[in-house]
Formats: C-alpha cells, structure tokens, sequence
C-alpha cells in the first residue's frame, strides 16, 4: 500500500490541482516492469467531493484505504472547490477538463493507471455525485463506470432562482458564477442529460451507472428524476434507494455496494 | 521548530481555507503557559502566493523554516488561488476576508499568535506583493507591516482591457471575475491606494512598507509608481531595487531585508 | 472543522516527532477566547496505530472526522512506529515519553487540549491497543479512559522467545531491541500490569477502561487473559468480544462504542 | 512541476518509509508516453537529512523546487530518522537497504525515475553526507554520483567510545544501536572506506564524489581525512572548502556546487 498527496501544474486551473490517492500493492515487485499497475490489472476510481468540501473529505470521513485494499483500486480524490466541476470561461475555472482531462493525463503519464475506459471509474457525492454523472458524460471514451451518491442534480432548479433569493447555502451571483446564464443552463453542456443524450446519438457508449440516494435526504426528488430520465433512455443504470439522510453513515456503506456494482461490469 | 499543515472551514471560502506553518520554538516550555506564542514574543508573518502558485510555494521555493528560526516569526503561507487576495460577490470568493480576518483569527484563537498589530505582518511576491499591500491597508489594525516583492500592481492597467485581448496568463473574462468592473477598478476598493487614502483620512495609521522590486522585472514601472504615491503620501516606506528578475534569485534575499527591516520597526 | 498534520522537535525522539489531528469546531468563535477548545468541551482522544503502521493508519483505514464531529473530540494520531510505545535505553527511542509526556504538553502549550485527566483518552489497536493500556497506565493522571482493541498484550510471551525463533513478523533481535532482556520483561515496567498494580498500591486512580477482542481475531487469548486480570483487580472495565478478526472492519464499530463508553464515564 | 509526499510500505522498515518528491515537468504531454520522465532524460536525486532530522528538513530549509526546475532533477527526500543510513540486525531497522534499494525500486516502479547508474545521485548533508557516501558504495551500480557535505564522519571514533561517555547529542547505547560492535565498526561494512576500496578491488566503478565542509565546521577534521583517504585512493573526487558553519548557509551554495559538479560527469 502506499498513499499519495500530489499537487501539480494545472493549465485547466492556472495554478496547482491537487489530490490524494492510496494504490493498493502491498510490496515493490522484485523486477522492473514498465507501468506496473497498468500490468497488475489496478484499476482506477476517481472519487469527488461535495459542496464546501476539499480533496480530504473522502481521506478524513470514508475508509479510502480499504476500497483500495479490497478492491485492488488505485483511489485517487481530487480538490473540485465549489465548482460542481464545470468550466467557467475565466481562466483557470475549468474543473471539468482538470479533471477529465488533465487529472486523467497525469495518471495515465505518471503511473501508467487510467489507460483505458473499462479500468477507469468516477464516483461522487452530492456535488460530486453531479460532477461524477457530468464528467462521465462529458469523457464517455475515458469513464467505464459512474457511482454518483445523492447527487445534487440541481441544473433543473436554476432557472427559478432571482437575484433576491436567500439561501444560506450560496448567494444568486454564486450560481450564475458557475453555471452562466441560468435560464440556459438545462439546454447546456452543464446539464448530463444533455451530454448523455449526444453521446447516445453519435452512438458513443455511456459508462454504466450507479446511483444511490437516502429516502430522507433533501436531494431525492431530483435523484428519483434523473433515475426516471436514465431508465427512458435506456441506461446501463443501476439505482438504489433506502434509509438515508446527506452524511457519511450513507455513503460510506454505498460506495462498497457502488464499487461493486462497477467491478462486475 | 514545528511544522503544520493546516485545513480550516471558512465561512468566505465556503469551504476549506489552507496554510502551511513554520513555528520557531526549540522545545516545549515544561510548564503550561496559556498562549505560549504569544507570551514569548513570537511575531507573526503571513506569506501571500502569487498567480499560478499555491500554499506550497513559499516550502518548495524559498527557506521558510530560515525565516521562523532565526527571527522567532510564525511564518504562516495561505492558499489565495489566482483571486488577487480580493473578494468577489459569490459565495466562497471572498479571499480578503479569508486572510485578513478568518486566518488570523485562527491564528489566535488556536495559537495565541497575532495578537495586535505590533506582531503582525503580512509580506508576499508578485500577486501577492498586491495582496499584502491591499490586505495590509484593508485591516489597518491587524497589520503593524507590509513586505511586497515585484508587486502585481496591475490595478490601473486594467481599464485599458478588452474583450478581445491576447494574453498568455489570463483571459479577459478572468480580469472582470476578479476584478469587477473593469473601468471602475481603479477607484474601488480593490486599488489599496484608495484604502491608504481612506486610513489616512480617518486617521488610523497604515503599516509600515518594505518594497523591493527587480530592475530586469516586467512589473519594474508600477512598482516604481506605488513608490511615488507612497512617497507623496509620506508613507512609512523602504523601497529597494537591484538587479533582478521575476523569482526566487530575488525574492529569497529580500525577504531576508524585508523581515529585518519589520522588525526593527 | 479542521485537519492538521503537525510535526514537532521531540527530546524524546531526538527528532521530529509527528501527528494527525482533526478538530471538531464548525466556525471560529467571533470573540477571541484564550484556549478556546478548553473553554467549550472539547475532549481529546490519542489514537495509536499498529505494528507495520503510521501515523496516517487511522486517516486511511477508518472515519476520523466523524468521531471529531459526532463527539466534540479533538482526534489525534500520533506516529509510534513500531516501538510498541515503550522507551528504549537509546537516545531516541522514548516512545512512551514521546506520547504520555511530550505529546500531551505539546497539545495543552499549542491548543489548549488534554488540560485534565476527565477530558484526556488513549485508544488504539493492535500494538497501539497495547500502548493505550500501558502508556494509561503509566500516565494515570493524564489519562482518565483507554481503549484498547485487539490489544497486542504479548509481554508474557516474551520469556519464551529464543535467538532461533523464526517468525515472519519480526526477529529475536527486534523483541531484545523494543522490549529489553525478554526474561524479565514481564516482570519489568513494560508490563501494563505492573503499572496498574503500583499505582493501585500508591492509591493512584487507573483511567476506566474499554476493551475489544474479536472472537477470531489471533490476541483473543492474551485479550481474555488481561481482561481476567483486571476483573481481578477489580478495574473500572468494560470488555467486549464478537465475531471479528484482526482489521478494521472490528475496529471501526468498536471505535464507535468505546468512544461512547469513555464519554458517559 | 509536480510536488509529492509518499508513503509506501517497506520490507526493510517493516512499515510505511516516506519521501517528499519534486518533479520539474512544467506541463503534462499531450501524447502517453511510457515512462515520462525516463524518456526526457529527468535525472534523479536523493537527498538525505542529517541527525535530528526527518523527511521535510530539504524542504523547510532549502530550495528544493529551484534544484529541480534549474537541473530537470527528480529531487527525493527520505526519511532516514536517526539510523546513520545503516542497517541494524533487528526487524524493521534496515535504512541502507530502504533508500539503496527499495526507495529506488520505487522510483523506479512507479514513475520510471533513476533507471540506470548515470542518472541516479546521491547527496546529503551531516548524518545525510555520512549516508550519502556510505549509501552510493554501498550500491555503486545504482549510484553515478555522491555529493557529501559537511559529513558526520565519526565511524573513526566510535572505537574510542565508552559507557560512561557524556554527550548532549546521544548516549553510548545509541552509538551501539546504531553501528554494533564499537570497537569493530571500523573494519565493518558501516565504513564508507571498506565499501570503496572493496568497489575498487572488485573492479566496480565507484560513484563520482562531491564532497565540501565549512572551515568552521566541528567536523572538518573528518572530512579532511576522507578527503585525504580519496585521493590517495585515486577516486574522482572533487572536495571543496571555504568559510562556513554546520547550517544552511553553507549547505545551500553547496548544494548548487554539488549538483553541477555530478551533472557535468
């Protein structure tokens, strides 16, 4: 086993990127191999956190080190900050292509881990479980699998908010900062049905679909509608509901269950 | 000597703030003194990134552990991102109230440092130059001084940009997210010399100023020019040049000057 | 909440020593108060890694944040390597006064923690579930509770090794090194019981204690046999036993119930 | 330029070893290419910590960034603790074999780094300098170049060591732990000059040598006497001397020095 904390040059972020990853051997191999987890058969889980989260959420809060150990998963959680990993159009906002790109690059360069898309899975929660479904849409030829935890699939609501809304979550700037203009922001790219739905028509594979929410969490109406929309489209969906609220007494034990569910496929 | 490095919750972040820390003591006292930093004197300086940087850049780049040993200094390095330090209308972009009011609190609500003004300084390169500069006269009684390198002084360039600009280091879309209103930046908030004028006027009295700039530098001219406003304000400040460029070959010594010349105030 | 990984200058390991630390509080007080994690509650709970283990075992392998948050705890992992937590004749090799002594002060002198004994806890597992005996027991005005899980209580095996032993875990010399001249290690201050019995004697109170095996875990002899001895001695103990083995599927719930037991004490 | 802090799990420490890592690509290739920075002839160095010391000595006290970026150096720095970089009998305390082999091995391994002999150096200062030249004879097919400074080259005078010895720095059961039998030390594979001219008698290349020590230095003496056993030894040395102390003042310029002098090699 050994554990990472890696920052590196973004040209996405202008700046640094950053994640920590656990790799599962248990020892160095006596002889030099070229990419040796490629050739040991690791696979790779990309994992996101939520909203006013960090790259240690998923070190500090779930058992990182036992998805790696159990699974032979090379683990790796990357720092999203508030972005529901989108772009923005200012340099240095460009978190989807950080991650679906840049982060991805890195660990096929750097470790010879990610190097094709039945190996290579994304998961998430809350905001990370959005971000999880949109970059996994937006990079259909990187992802084979999603797991995406009580998502926070708010693109549907943000045509409804005004400058006047109190929230104490985010002000009405904040979504317009992330997403652009709200009333456009369902028939964008921000929206994954409308990426899944490009990718279905260029008859580009969708990666397969985990999806967890509590029955108690705050999220599950639009968690139900995205099932509603995936099963319409026919998606290699599998989704899960049950006793739950928005914490890690939820995710934890669903994302050995989403694991899982992905491993098999 | 300890070394921290440290993850907070930040209401203007929304979401985790970060530093990295040097603190100077040998060993631990035997008995128990409340605030023990701050009852031997230990002064506090706060190093500020520059564009493209991050947390890290002052441990990787230059000899922080120098600096809090032989000057007894908590040397303490925030991540600022490419925000110039400044607060922006979203939630989560507040970066001026991360530094200058959340992280020092921290400071002394966790470790009895930065008591008052006479202890406290804040110092940085390039975009953070601008920031300290910007930071130290926001909070005019937080702060008893002021070290600013090759400073991004960039404030009254801005209303010259368009939209259809060519830059390598960022795009237009970039200078109006962190700026605002390009052609009202000069006279806002975001330009420190409006809150040196303001202090003044009101009668609190600015930090102390060490600058220091390259000649060979590309930020040589508005360096020189805050020099002349700083002047004709009767500021307190040392201002310096020698040869030299835009990195470390410049910065590591000066910061050697800068600290003496706080120090002695 | 806040995360910290800190590394200290230790007399006792003439060297740096190192710990993990993740802080309950959700904001920072808007008033300054002196100590602030001994002004609201805050208790602290040391939790002490395995052989073939680090600091950072507790980060990786279980839920570190949640017992921080759900318990107003100040959770910290300090790094013990694999000295079973005892002092060594050698410079540098004062695990037990690293821990018990200088960790302890460090946290009172920087943060305000550990200030008495009803707010102080040990815990670990495996060779760290040894060291929470033995260093509570050593330290009984320091530590009011210990947990200790899947305890590595092996000192009464000792007498019986010899210089030809083979053992795939470590060698002859490494027990000579860690526990001293192994005849008379049981009878020495190494052995938990000892302490426990001298400070009975003294009238010196032992810290409660918490106590874990699982049913299929290779310690459970040696676990029953020092639950025994403590019913014996007519300890403040609560023991449990369940189906489990060495790893942390055990030692994650049992983290959860030991943690609850010592906080109703 | 990525920067790194890994831990893996080690035969030779029977736990997890640790290093800081600076890369110095600016960017990421666009195309997967096998070992990255094999191909683009990255070139590695270790840099070894001296007593008292840990793993982010190099990095609190030094530039590591800048020797990366300015070389195309891979620069490394383990943890070696207080071991002197040897090997003990007792499990779990065998640093030579961690840093000359299983450090490499990873490096190797994992990101196609120190591949053959021409590319791979090693350097330290103090404890770290002793390390550096013990560790580079010690495995002179791995090593191209060694860069030596300031070494604690005491193996001379352990001999004269006895149980009653005061010293502020380690008692006399340290100097046995560390190197064994004190009077046969000398004669033993602990000393730098039986590796070497073991090397020469075998007719495998030693590593080239850049050595340097402060005049003011409390170890000069030493460092003349291997200087002087080098040369008559005919090794590819070049030694350095000039004003200077047991710190960083010295060892900063030096290793500048050291790194050109094994680059033009």
């Amino acid at each position: 086993m050994s554990t990472h904390f890696v920052r590196f040059f973004s040209q996405a972020l202008a700046g640094m990127g950053e994640f920590y990853m656990c790799l599962p051997e248990k020892d160095l191999p006596v002889f030099l191999k070229d990419n040796p987890y490629y050739q040991r058969g690791t696979k790779t889980l990309i994992l996101l956190h939520g909203y006013n989260g960090g790259s240690s959420d998923w070190l500090y809060g779930s058992q990182m080190q036992d998805y790696a150990m159990k699974y032979n998963l090379a683990v790796v959680t990357p720092a999203g900050r508030n972005s529901f990993y989108l772009n923005k159009k200012a340099t240095g906002y460009h978190f989807q292509t950080f991650i679906g790109e840049e982060l991805v690059r890195f660990l096929q360069n750097t470790y010879g881990l990610a190097m094709n898309k039945e190996d290579t899975f994304i998961g998430g929660f809350s905001m990370g479980g959005f971000g999880a479904l949109h970059t996994g849409f937006a990079y259909p030829e990187t992802f084979g699998g999603v797991m995406a935890l009580s998502s926070a699939l708010i693109i549907h609501q943000l045509k409804d908010m005004s400058p006047k809304m109190q929230s104490p979550m985010a002000n009405y700037e904040y979504y317009v900062d992330t997403f652009g203009d709200l009333s456009k922001a369902e028939k964008s790219d921000h929206n994954p049905e409308v990426l899944y739905k490009r990718n279905k028509r260029k008859g580009i594979a969708n990666p397969r679909i985990y999806m967890a929410c509590g029955t108690e969490d705050f999220l599950i109406t639009p968690n139900r509608e995205m099932r509603d929309f995936l099963k319409k489209q026919k998606a290699d969906l599998k989704y899960e509901e049950g006793p739950g609220m928005h914490n890690w007494d939820f995710w934890t034990p669903q994302t050995y269950k989403g694991i899982e569910y992905l491993l098999e496929g």
